[in-house]
């Protein structure tokens, strides 16, 4: 946690609001804002460290309540300039929080269930948000070019994002991706570029790019722009608190592809409690994996540290990412938290779909299918308590991952006349 | 119009808020609230009535003002009770008014063009907005199934409505409807019916179904609840004008398919007037049909009152009615307002929703495309002036319609390393 830490001189003069500094999570070891992702001096994954020590609660209060309906009404706790909302992006966020009185009942929850829907946001997942952050820090550094490795819902948000801002983009997928995928990242106009190979074949170029002058002056948002990129899932803590009326949820299910994610909600949460914004109380944030790819739940319950990586078999693909960065992070938070990590089966995550979709009239891609039905599971095995209050967080779109559910379809045919329909047993 | 009338003895005592009675729009014939769509002296279309008498114009602001981010903020305008946003359903509404400045530099308006993007809509579409309204007035009714006709956006935005609500639905589809559409429609869980034949068929059963026992207690939404439904487009012209500052844009751009949603657009704008919410000026309303499907621009341009059905065959599919209910009543609007209909080709839809995408990252349904279409060539025509604060919408989203870009994909194919990345030109 680095909240209420002073400028020192080491502190950059690039103006992006609160952000002082970049300060490594292993050691500490503290650098200017800058386009790097990496601790010089021990190869740490580098954050963003915070000066809020100017701000009064009541009137950081009144400023974010009087602020617009998207992510920027939290500008002042973000690594973005205080003009953020003047300029040219999506401005994803303020989704909505679905009571979901009905998944309650049925999951036999009694203190309150809670879906953070950000199948709401411009391009329909949780990545706007991230990418709305990367693309300041770009603005900030002079870059020109907003690039990415994606197999998904990363690739569209990043074209779409560039296109608003006026960037050049440049995204980097496999290039035998679903048709549908295809499309949805190349209708933005932007570069789209297919790599003959894997994922990892995609990353590895990636990387090589990023050293290369042909890369000079392209802001990566999920490499060198990490460190800002990521704090944007910070504004799903945020919401969800300002949602229930500044309240902390006892309880949040948080799925997890690298783990940055649910690191960075747990970092919120610290930072509202810090601020005087929630009450300081304790809470439970557990973890939600695809059985085919849950290198995070297997280590949470060997009691291990580390993270073994697996190779990903799911039909949960935004999740799966066998060799998750923040894993080791994940299994700090959910074990200081008095949390848990769990994981279910393909089959439950289509359950869970289906049971999110018939009770709350919500459609979620397939992460949103592991998180409700982890949540059934730890329920079902007496881990999550049913009398508290409970936020489940949905992440995309069931549009994006049609394929999951292509068994649901008609009820019945009939031919069109009233006989037909009452011998169909619909009378 | 039917805004400030006041309350006669043929009026309800269903609670909907300030709807006061069913009036005709041919002969003003009055009659109670009820599940009724047609007048019974002269088969006219009946509409809402409202009684805003008692509202004082400030007040009404600061009441609306400090709503919730959704339609209910309007519920003193809309045939809804008091207490509707405290009753389970989706909520939707204010999605984002985009400032599209690319936009307008490439059509070349300098008067302030923006987009509305109902694509942020819980289902998607403006299809949530009206749905809503329905869902209120089944409620009011004891309706306790919904149903509807549909081919794509109206079947999802009401399964996923009933399921919220707890209502059974029960919507009926062509049999043979792309999978996509069908899973969207089947995953809330309700009854999905498909007909042997194809859309006029469907409507034609409905309407027999409506008639006979078997479907009693059921609220279809776009017949018997049709008066109720219809309003939900004026929350479009309400939250245009409160996005805008309270101020009337110049011109707006709107698509036609039944027509229901610009004439309600209208009867939004004329209530805001008339209660002093915004200044009275003069707007025009330009209306927005594919080729393939253009009743109302071939009337409109042969100077005609009556509307000759027409056989689709457009990509756009949602605007896709050859026999437009309101035809008449947009003609009326748009030569009262000073407005045009035009129509465009199914090859300008693409390139719109491709235009549309790359300048504000916004990925339009086709329906979106024909009306920033339409836009470009009323602007290349003269006939829409460019100088003029001008509002378009975009009413669903590209995600539902992919075949109709199915053309656009990979701008490169390279191996993974940096020869082939600069052999295909790229750095």
């Amino acid at each position: 946690m680095a909240v209420q830490t002073v400028a020192s001189t080491t502190d950059s003069t690039v103006d992006l609001g609160p952000a002082a500094a970049l300060s490594c999570r292993e050691c500490g070891h503290r650098v200017p804002l800058g386009p790097v992702f990496a601790c010089e001096e021990c190869f740490g994954p580098l954050e963003i460290a915070y000066d809020f020590s100017a701000y009064d609660t009541e009137q950081l209060r009144k400023r974010i309540e009087a602020g617009p309906a998207n992510i920027w009404r939290y500008a002042p706790l973000l690594p973005v300039p205080a003009d953020v909302a003047d300029k040219p992006n999506l401005n994803p966020g303020w989704t909505k929080l679905v009571k979901a009185d009905n998944l309650a009942r049925e999951l036999g929850v009694t203190g309150g269930l809670y879906v953070k829907d950000d199948s709401g946001n411009p391009t329909h997942s949780f990545k706007d948000r991230v990418v709305a952050q990367a693309l300041e820090a770009a603005r900030a550094f002079g870059f020109t070019t907003l690039s990415c490795s994606s197999t998904g819902n990363l690739a569209g948000a990043v074209g779409a994002a560039a296109a608003r801002a006026g960037f050049r983009s440049c995204v980097f997928i496999p290039h035998d991706l679903e048709q549908g995928k295809v499309v949805m990242a190349a209708i933005y106009g932007g570069e789209l570029v297919g790599i003959e190979g894997n994922y990892d074949d995609v990353n590895r170029f990636c990387s090589e790019l990023i050293g290369d002058p042909a890369g000079e002056g392209w802001g990566f948002v999920n490499v060198n722009l990490r460190p800002y990129y990521a704090e944007g899932s910070k504004t799903l803590a945020y919401e969800i608190c300002e949602q229930l009326g500044w309240r902390l949820p006892d309880q949040l299910v948080v799925p997890i592809a690298s783990g940055s994610q649910l690191t960075k909600i747990d970092k919120g949460l610290q930072e509202l409690i810090k601020l005087g914004l929630v009450e300081d109380k304790p809470y439970k944030i557990f973890g939600a994996q695809a059985e085919g790819c849950s290198p995070v739940s297997t280590a949470f319950k060997a009691g291990h540290d580390v993270v073994r990586p697996q190779k990903p078999n799911t039909i949960a693909k935004s999740l799966a990412i066998g060799n998750p960065a923040d894993g080791p992070y994940v299994l700090d938070i959910a074990r200081r938290t008095g949390g848990f990590v769990e994981d279910v089966t393909d089959e439950q995550v289509v359950d869970a779909i289906g049971l999110l979709a018939r009770t709350e009239g919500v459609f979620a891609e397939t992460a949103g299918g592991v998180t409700v039905g982890v949540t059934k599971k730890l329920i079902d095995n007496g881990v999550l308590d049913p009398a508290k209050t409970t936020v489940v967080l949905n992440t995309g779109d069931g549009l994006k991952t049609l394929d999951a559910v292509a068994g649901t379809g008609l009820t019945a045919t009939i031919r069109p006349n009233l006989d037909s329909f009452r011998e169909a047993g619909l009378a």
